[in-house]
């Protein structure tokens, strides 16, 4: 079984070769991978967001552990969640529920243990602690139960849905990538049955008439594309539609049709 | 099999890993490894002298997946080049073509079979979609011939030759790495027979006598190197030459010889 | 035997993935974990801290390669040290050593057996020529005495002590992680005895009173807890501390108790 790791430690600092080093002490075999370690620090919903975009391409059976956690060492529950043959492990503070948007979790376990955790435990770093630890046995087959017990529920993000109105939808910027790419919120259902080449997309000042089948299709100018997660992106072809906008986490963008 | 990928990715954004992800999901004990993501956005000439300088380090046999793709979703041909015993895996831009130059491939295969791309097939992330697919089916054991149809040429990059006359070789900086090492166009066979004591190495208004044989012979002034790439590189010894220089990508370097 | 790599080469530059090419090169089933490779340019004592505090958390029988090297190509010798059935590969300039601090190696070996090398070699990329071949060599149960000669000592860091007065402790910030949190030199131990609520701690004109059990304990204000690494460190819930309070490394820390 694999393990992906999501944090917001960055790639200055160990932290996450610590974790990658615990998970090895327990399970010598474990088959690691990083999905990010450049989440915002204690940014829950881009944690939750680059988790939901990435599950779909592991394969079943996947152990995802996500640490971007400002409340670690309070009262925040660390859980592990299984659900559709994958598996959770994390705070129990949304971040992992945009990955979980509409579907019933098989179980939910409390990650109460103390066996199951390094000792001594630390109150600032339970992704060394406690989660990876969690997914290392996992992995090694200890069954999900004697991690400690079933609770009822979890902190779910609601999905920041677009306002639809007769004639147009407004939605906002909810991710921005390293190339300066400009993911909104708006997703590529929520365009069916209009007209791509009338649709108009409006950011502050700007406007990108109708929907580009690739980055290529212009050049110096902005254009809108049904991005890799599915979700209606304003980019630049070469550049940066960031830099050129001045746009930022956010910022709304409106979808209407030429009349 | 091994599996590198280089990518202009960088490291916030999930994208690396979720091509572990596919590449795990087709055949879960590929290994792979890391090269860079950190190549600029859209800068070819870096991808392929970063991938040109680190093949000869891997086992023959290696699969090398590089993602510098500005032309993703247009009709630029994504390519399966088999050379040497390895394989090379990216878009048909040039950026795979510094690892082979003055090489001639075994087979070059245009990665059009659908039957190996993921499905829906985005026109923005290939990487995910078409690239890491065949490179996790090749390192299972799929005949390269099955991804596609074989074409007979790819685009390539010229290396830039420094010019030489007859008192001087006119170069410039070429890749400048995280330390602020300028490295430039010179390989070392472009010194053989000048006497190293000799050299007069000059960048802008910055002059370097002689060839230096390690970091550690001065400190506090510029020297020069021949580094592990083969190539002539003006340095500091614990200091950035392109802080100190203001140097940048392109800049010329010329080298004469002491009269 | 599990291969840890601890270097100041950063993420852009292809320098990490090229020494695991040339460990995969010589032991194809070489397990590689990155400790870190954002070590401040050639900041030995980042390097070191780094190595001491991950270290515990690896399995016994880790090789623990560590590259930060500006003497690389002088007299700075090469080395492995085995201790407590771990293994340090890397130059003699310290960087090993608060890793080891109080402890008698097993065995000290110069890696000066120019057979484990890989020729040419360069006086550059000693992580690439001498340091990856040894960890891999060493993975695959080559005999520690093959890579080099025994040599007596190695170059030993102190680690920055605290200074204790009658009624207080003067102590500095040695490590800055991602977040902004501010580690200092004072160790949970200097800390028994005294009572933790009387507490007063001092970074410039900032003062924390008290010791926190968690980040959360307060918003928007400074406190100080005692870290994963077993350190007192000064914070800020969801926000960072070196923002906060423009603090830097080696800024003293004092400690007293209220009155």
């Amino acid at each position: 079984m694999l393990i992906t790791l999501t944090t917001d430690f960055g790639s200055a600092d160990p932290f996450v070769g610590i974790m990658k080093g615990v998970i090895a002490g327990i399970h010598a075999d474990a088959q690691v991978v990083d999905i990010s370690h450049g989440v915002p620090p204690q940014d829950l919903v881009a944690g939750a967001l680059i988790l939901r975009h990435s599950v779909p391409y592991f394969p079943c059976g996947t152990i995802h552990v996500v640490v971007v956690d400002p409340g670690v060492g309070s009262e925040r529950r660390p859980l592990l969640i299984q659900c559709d043959g994958n598996y959770f492990v994390g705070p129990d503070n949304g971040v992992l529920s945009l990955a979980l948007e509409g579907r019933n979790p098989t179980r939910i376990i409390h990650l109460s243990n103390p066996v199951y955790h390094l000792q001594p435990t630390s109150t600032t770093f339970h992704g060394r602690d406690i989660f990876a630890p969690a997914a290392a046995y996992l992995s090694r087959g200890l069954a999900a139960d004697l991690l400690g017990e079933a609770v009822p529920d979890f902190v779910r993000l609601e999905w920041p849905q677009p306002i639809r109105a007769a004639d147009k939808i407004s939605g906002k910027i909810i991710y921005v990538d390293g190339f300066g790419n400009l993911f909104t919120n708006i997703r590529e259902g929520e365009l069916q049955g209009l007209s791509t080449a009338k649709l108009v997309i409006s950011l502050g000042k700007y406007e990108v008439n109708g929907l580009s089948s690739s980055y290529t299709a212009g050049t110096q100018k902005l254009l809108a594309v049904i991005n890799s997660w599915g979700l209606l992106e304003i980019a630049v072809y070469k550049d940066s539609a960031q830099r050129r906008t001045g746009a930022k986490l956010g910022d709304p963008v409106q979808l209407s049709l030429l009349k």
